[in-house]
């Protein structure tokens, strides 16, 4: 917890009552909100409102939704996120990701753009909330932890590919559809033959122009002397000049009539009060997807929130950040919008932008419900696809197979996670994507774990450290084995243990002492313990001695629970070097007994 | 694998090709058969086969599947077992816990008795059998270590208590069933004032007598001056002595008119050829509870085979004893048997009564033969009351819930594993018991390492040893943060890691080095080495050196096919001792440089 105590004006220590300043980061930040930050706010606020304005319109497109609940999800949820989040550059509302995800589990149940589908996405967004609170509130943050790397990038990757081929049907102005890569893009060659020629010729150049912009604007700009944040200002403003021409063009040479689908009517206000439904099949129904979206939510918006807040030197405080996500999901769910999260892009443009607190959003807010209260009649003639070619521009910049190669050279095991992730994604859809690599990633990680490497090691002469015999030129004693076991040792692997000493010691029968050196063992559990007791108990049987050395504290303290210690038939020494100097003392003494010539052969 | 070059008669190597050896055992130990094992394996067989008549017939009804498929599942299967097995003291057949999930996996599907229940069963046998063998093909043995000792432990408890409570209507003579311990209980209760007498005066002196012959005979008859061997015989073949006495009550004094349920006319003969179903719907009903049964059944086997071939320094193959037992279930499938494991009692019976070879399992099989023959005439007054009585004795004998004490105070991450299978397997049945616990102990597991222990380290004095700084009185440098991470580093604790570093470079401003010690890191994934990239990143920025020490050998070969050790701000040292000297020189030679007076507060 961080410390809340703060100096008041007149230099008296005031204090936040911890429990309240946890749960309400606003007290802290607000209370020492300066004009400064102020202004800084208001900038971001403006550039991140004109480059969410077209975006949360196309994201409502692509869950299926009409373009008005991307606005409505733009409003609340932000003001939501103001007084319970602890980045001060995360900005929240409708993304890509989210958004394919909720045209995935809504879609199963009804078909998009009906009344039934409408309520099930805000039914949706509640039980997120409700997902993303009762976690937040029960300290279970660390379950994200689970996705790993791989399996993130993998499911981006694959996530980008599929919202890019979705939305080509609405650039060229054909129906297609398809639950997987492949049957999207079958669909599409199948209905090429059909494209409506006047969509195509606004949509192509929409995207040809958003590429251009994407890579090409700034720097033209800035050998044009423009300064710098300017052209990045200009640069992110690209969608928006793309939305107008593209209307106006649209209106002007009256391309409805020649078959280009427009948004059409907006209404015009301020988000409606609306309710979840309160039916339990339809709970039924959503509840694992509420889930799945929540963590993946709560995954792409905590990633991008440590890493702006690394930059600053600031914390996050992963629990809470999912007590704010849970109550702009409730916000959206109570006033009209669909699942929401902290996105990538806007979030990296509002930290650029300057946004110093999370009041940035908040404004925001305003910007978005001042343009649905009068920029909505001007949408009228927005074509889809200009909107689809926002997207498409956007989600391929997600894009990045180099993930493949990297873990290729570095771990298989990784590599496996992403391969299976990205191919499950784009054939089975994005849950079975997620909950493959996720599952795959944690056998993986188990299955290593229960063959643990184990190393013979001796002292490298000069220090007291000891290394593998096998790597390193280091000192033995032909009558103790000293044996590092390079893993936890607990259920999964217990029986392994005990395998592997049983053949290293039939297979040196001059063996008088066997060492478990522990310094890598940080668990051993119950499964464990029988197993050691066995491997003492057999050994003893065989004349053997079995020690243990760099026991670490916390295993120590339980094993001294139990009787194995007064059982063990050797000792537990501190370190390896304090065992290896006891045994070669004991076996010099006892060595000369059993009559064995110099020159036996062994 | 074993070294499979013996030698034949005449002194010349023989080889036997290794994949032969390997897949059939039989060729290893069948060609050193001697006159003593024969005699030994004979007499084991004579003592299994008495034991094995009333359990196999009591298993058949607790399967609740007619009498004389416990004996047909005890004759080709054990054949099978002595051609593919390993263990030499195995007794395969039927068993309790088996033929009760067996019971619930096609107890959901139809009722007992009828033929679909009958072919049901044949075909979980088969799909068992399958499951066993492919598992075995691709050796995947290793999955039973996921099942650790207190979900084992827990299991067998619960499932004993279920068995006996569901037996005993038998032993009393009325309807009652239930899917868990306390419909049982309750049901029991409610049928109890229409118990039938008669079944009662045979069923409750039976158990009494059984309890008595397991504790009191033996002992009794020694002390009478019986051989200690001969006694335990005698006190073995207790339940056929109740089987005997009690069959000629119920002839002689015309039970059956009183009530008495008795097992009726048993097919004369040996087992019928019977086929599988090939239903797919059936074979997707099954298939689960096939999975579970086989892996259930094999740790139970495993478990018992490995106690066993340790007390003679036997070594058996696990991936073998996969194959072993798939073949033992497909020989039941298409005999007309149910499926069968490796039983924990007859197990220990056999081996006691010196049995040395698979051979032994062979000879049991022709005892059975020689009683489907010619004994089950004498079966047909054989009352049930008794069967559920040798049954409820058996089983009993496995509850055990000491564990519960042990794991308490060991580990109480054991100690919910062991509680939540047994009150899960009491309240929901065998399957969910076992898969809530299994899943449980892998959770509990990986929630630790998600968590891990890390340690401040310093210089035990006089010694090249580090320990954490809070145990130990050791040696620090002001300016040097050593940290032993406590845990393999992989994508569930990463960003841990990471927070836990920021927090203490944060709480220690005079800090200028960083050394991670990795003694006790066996992999670094790719989320990790991320992590650590970050870790180096963030440090240097805020002009603290890292440095990695004990790295070691599999993780720094992985290392170096990465930019990492180029990019690292310090330095990677192959000892702690070596990273801490040259940092105490570095530091002694500029802690100069900033002047920092002595006396600053920091």
């Amino acid at each position: 917890m961080t410390d809340t105590h703060r100096q008041d004006d007149s230099g008296r220590r005031v204090a936040i009552p911890s429990v309240l300043a946890r749960y309400f980061p606003i007290l802290d930040w607000g209370r020492r909100y300066s004009s400064g930050a102020l202004s800084d706010d208001l900038t971001a606020a403006v550039i991140v409102t004109i480059m969410l304005i077209p975006q949360s319109l196309a994201y409502a497109l692509l869950a299926g939704l009409p373009a008005e609940m991307g606005l409505y999800a733009s409003i609340l949820p932000l003001v939501a996120y103001a007084i319970f989040g602890t980045s001060r550059a995360l900005a929240v509302g409708p993304v890509a990701v989210v958004s394919l995800m909720t045209a995935a589990a809504v879609g199963n149940l009804t078909l998009p753009g009906s009344a039934d589908y409408i309520a099930a996405a805000i039914t949706l967004a509640f039980l997120s909330g409700l997902f993303l609170l009762a976690m937040g509130l029960f300290r279970l943050g660390f379950v994200a932890n689970f996705l790993s790397h791989p399996v993130i990038s993998g499911f981006i990757t694959a996530s980008g590919l599929i919202i890019a081929a979705s939305q080509i049907r609405h650039v060229i102005g054909v129906e297609a559809s398809g639950h997987n890569l492949y049957e999207i893009v079958t669909s599409l060659f199948t209905a090429l033959p059909q494209a409506n020629m006047a969509t195509a010729a606004v949509g192509v150049p929409a995207i040809a122009f958003l590429f251009w912009v994407r890579r090409g604007l700034k720097p033209l700009l800035m050998r044009l002397g423009v300064q710098p944040r300017s052209a990045e200002f200009l640069a992110k403003a690209g969608p928006v000049f793309a939305v107008a021409v593209t209307t106006a063009a649209v209106w002007a040479f009256g391309l409805v009539e020649r078959g280009v689908a427009i948004v059409g009517s907006v209404p015009q206000g301020l988000p409606p009060l609306s309710m979840p439904s309160f039916s339990l099949e339809l709970w039924a129904a959503l509840i694992g997807s509420a889930g799945l979206i929540s963590i993946i939510g709560f995954v792409e918006s905590i990633s991008v929130a440590q890493t702006l807040a690394a930059k600053k030197r600031q914390r996050i405080a992963p629990d809470q950040e999912l007590i704010g996500l849970g109550a702009s999901n409730l916000a959206s769910a109570f006033s009209g919008g669909y699942p929401v999260t902290g996105g990538f892009a806007r979030s990296v443009v509002n930290f650029d932008a300057g946004a110093r607190t999370p009041a940035a959003g908040a404004f925001t807010a305003i910007g978005i419900a001042l343009a649905t209260l009068f920029l909505t009649p001007l949408l009228f003639y927005l074509p889809k696809a200009t909107l689809a070619a926002t997207i498409i521009v956007a989600v391929l910049s997600l894009v990045d197979f180099s993930i493949l190669k990297r873990t290729w050279i570095y771990s298989k095991a990784d590599f496996a996670s992403v391969a299976v992730t990205i191919v499950t994604t784009l054939g089975f859809g994005v849950e079975a994507g997620v909950s493959l690599g996720v599952a795959l990633s944690i056998g993986l990680f188990l299955f290593k774990t229960s063959r643990p490497h184990m190393a013979v090691v001796g002292l490298v002469e000069g220090t007291e450290h000891f290394r593998n015999v096998k790597r390193h030129t280091v000192v033995t004693n032909p009558q103790v084995l000293s044996l590092r076991v390079d893993e936890n040792l607990y259920f999964a692997n217990a029986r392994f243990l005990e395998e592997r000493v049983y053949d290293m010691v039939a297979a040196n029968p001059a063996l008088k002492h066997v060492v478990l050196m522990c310094s890598a063992v940080n668990e051993i559990d119950a499964s464990a313990l029988e197993s050691l007791e066995a491997i003492n108990q057999q050994l003893s049987e065989a004349g053997v001695a079995l020690h243990l050395s760099e026991v670490k504290g916390p295993v120590m303290d339980r094993l001294k629970r139990t009787s194995f210690p007064e059982h063990l038939s050797g000792r537990i020494f501190l370190s390896q070097y304090q065992a290896a100097r006891f045994l070669d003392e004991e076996t010099a003494e006892t060595g000369d007994i059993p009559a064995q010539p110099a020159g036996r052969i062994s």
